[in-house]
């Protein structure tokens, strides 16, 4: 029971699209990660997902529309609809959802993290 | 499914200890609130809540210890624990916690908010 810099444990790794679990309230984890470039499309059916903005510009394309969230803002992707992350500069987000949700949705491959480590 | 900016929500309200709902993610609940001064002693049986500082300082008391939270700093506070939250000038934070979560915990008392405000 014991702060957790948010800062410090961005510190801690530089990969993209590979979520690191920094807490747990309830069945709720928080995970931070950075983003460049385009994910998969994909879906989470039982999850909604909460993408907080802490530095650049996230891009949410979804099937008919393109969102983009800046720093300071947060959006919430409800469970079932379709989505694409996207981010033109490096991107760090803070995320709020199920500790079970993966990070490629309904879609596996070679980016799904199975078990995000805990930094 | 369009971005909450966050500064937005801060500035339509300023009373303390009154925590406003701005969206939630399956049954957590992520929740603005103000405070200012000291809040009363009391513990949640069965949730977990996370605190994540925008501005200024949280003092957490606990019975055996103080601690302080920094803006870009979280805590989370296990189910169970009596802490009573505390602050010496005004202090924005973010709460994540079941949607359930009363303010005042185990404590009913005038400062009980039994339904936040959706802003």
């Amino acid at each position: 029971m014991h702060p957790i810099n948010i800062a410090d444990k961005l510190s801690q790794f530089s990969d993209h699209w590979s979520p690191k679990t920094i807490g747990e309230v309830g069945g709720t984890a928080i995970k931070l990660v950075k983003l460049q470039g385009d994910f998969v499309w994909h879906r989470h059916e039982l999850e909604d997902e909460l993408f907080l903005v802490l530095k650049g510009r996230l891009l949410l394309r979804f099937r008919d529309r393109e969102v983009a969230v800046e720093p300071g803002e947060l959006i919430i992707v409800p469970r079932g609809v379709e989505h694409q992350p996207a981010a033109t500069d490096e991107t760090h987000v803070l995320l709020v959802e199920p500790a079970t949700t993966l990070n490629t949705g309904n879609v596996g491959n070679e980016r799904t993290v199975d078990r995000p480590d805990r930094i």
